[in-house]
């Protein structure tokens, strides 16, 4: 990959071939572990990278582990640097697409206002994308998933949070202040009539969230059940078992509800569930024979995100490509 | 404005000045009134008719309403009917804006799969457009009334029955079959857990449609106060009236709720309250107050119409003007 000679045709050799193998790359940061993959403008990827994010105190760390993650994926392909064209990077907050800064992410130790573009941009030198990380995974379904050439549908994730990616007449509708999607403070019946602070878990993500199914689970098990998460709870369900069976029915009534909900107000053909709870087989079978009974021929299609724990990565990936194409065009013109 | 003589000049001469003065039509089909206005093509009104649709069966009776109307409006203003150019027409129910057929209305003898513009067109000789009222209503607002220049906002209607007209990225939208905005089915805490049937009101419409609290007044009223509706009972909350009091409470609690659900999904910035419930002072300061404590800076901004009946007519009229304009185009071209 190093220029052979110094004559200036084997440098312009050189340039081409570097403007030929181009990079991008795509990161997902979460509470617990942030992930980056490496593709090239094909959009296959050819490296990836991951590391743990509990305990990292501040942008400035997580914004060192991107760059080294970067640098180890380069490393990878025997690559350097300057072949990078464009990163983008999924974070789980509440993100300022324009202007590149996450306003508020309650899972990486209270971020606000910080101003993660310009942070990666200036270690890395290409441009950087930032954006929530659901609205990423919508964008990922929509490239590679279960929502592939669909227009119009919404991407649920159902883990610890729960969010929404929405997306209309094939774009991601991100909202006024870039809050759309936040979903798990909906209130619902059988909840509190006034919503939580923004503190603490929204109704729907108390009831439906990985934790919230967990405590309710404590509630109704034997004491030697008690152990069980979400996914393995609704795997107890399919086994027969009576107490995992009538919870996994008030999970995906209280899930069906919330489709129902946003199929009123967006009259959307599609969801795609995923997050650890929202790919579980026995919930996204029993909302959707609900959804059926209650809306008939109106009845939105529920399907398991076949990206899963990917979603996000080939979104990131996706966005970073877009932004490659259009800094081209920028300096093609 | 007849041609002074049959000299090819003052022929060509008069299809000139026919061409300066043209007119578009906009209907509002209610349950109760059709509802007509006529306007030159910088929208200014110029005409109106209107008429009971009570009593009424079968699309061609209202058809045959529409037509003679607009007919009368011609005469009112002395021109031939060569100079209407469009009509749109707002319905009660959900409008296949691509076909102009009303797939279902249940204001008006349960129509289906009407093709209402093939009807008018046949008649009027003219473009014509078929749309929500309510969608409508939220063209209106845009163009002429509380929405001015709002590119994201959503239009309340709330009356008997309960709709919404969804503005982003400056357009309406529309939903994949067309019945977005359908929010009178809405789940909410204190509703029941499955939804209502489609031929029943929905949950939302129960408890904040004008017959809804009519029906819950009569339950916490004294004798002498039965026969108040919505606007009256809120009139007599502002008069210190404690039951009137408790029950706009509980509509502002419930309003306020529902509007809490979309903004969580869409992050609107702007709420435009309109119908003969959603017009009243109090039930929108009420919800306002309740969403500002409930989501502080988040909150978004409920105002009243300011067109309130007006605002299917206006909208009506943008409609037929667009779609006089893209026709005009088209024939330039």
């Amino acid at each position: 990959m190093q220029p052979e000679s110094e004559n200036r045709a084997a440098v312009e050799k050189s340039a081409q071939s570097a403007n030929e193998i181009r990079y991008v790359a795509g990161a997902d940061v979460g509470g617990t572990n942030l992930r980056l993959a490496l593709a090239d403008l094909s959009g296959t990827i050819l490296a990836r990278w991951s590391t743990s994010t509990v305990g990292l105190r501040g942008p400035e760390a997580v914004v060192e582990r991107i760059c080294s993650g970067v640098r180890m994926m380069l490393q990878q392909v025997s690559a350097p640097c300057e072949m990078l064209r464009s990163i983008a990077i999924g974070v789980p907050g509440i993100a300022d697409v324009e202007n590149g800064v996450v306003v508020a992410a309650s899972y990486l130790m209270g971020w606000k206002d910080v101003p993660l573009r310009a942070l990666v941009e200036s270690r890395l030198n290409v441009p950087a994308v930032v954006d929530n990380d659901v609205n990423v995974a919508a964008i990922g379904e929509q490239w590679a998933g279960s929502a592939k050439n669909a227009t119009d549908f919404v991407f649920l994730a159902i883990g610890t949070g729960i969010g929404a990616g929405i997306v209309l007449n094939g774009h991601l509708y991100r909202g006024s202040s870039w809050a759309a999607g936040e979903i798990g403070y909906m209130l619902l019946p059988g909840a509190a009539d006034l919503p939580a602070s923004v503190d603490e878990p929204g109704a729907l993500e108390k009831r439906i969230g990985g934790e919230g199914i967990k405590g309710q689970w404590k509630k109704i098990c034997l004491p030697e059940e008690s152990g069980f998460n979400a996914t393995e709870i609704f795997d107890l369900a399919l086994d027969g078992n009576p107490r995992a069976q009538t919870l996994l029915h008030q999970s995906a009534t209280t899930l069906a509800q919330a489709i129902y909900n946003i199929s009123r107000i967006l009259n959307c053909p599609l969801f795609v569930l995923g997050g650890t709870v929202g790919l579980h087989r026995a919930l996204c079978d029993a909302a959707q024979r609900l959804l059926d009974q209650w809306m008939a021929s109106d009845s939105p299609r529920l399907v398991r995100s076949v990206l899963g724990a990917d979603a996000q990565i080939m979104g990131a990936l996706r966005l970073a490509l877009d932004s490659e194409r259009s800094c081209a065009r920028l300096i093609s013109t």
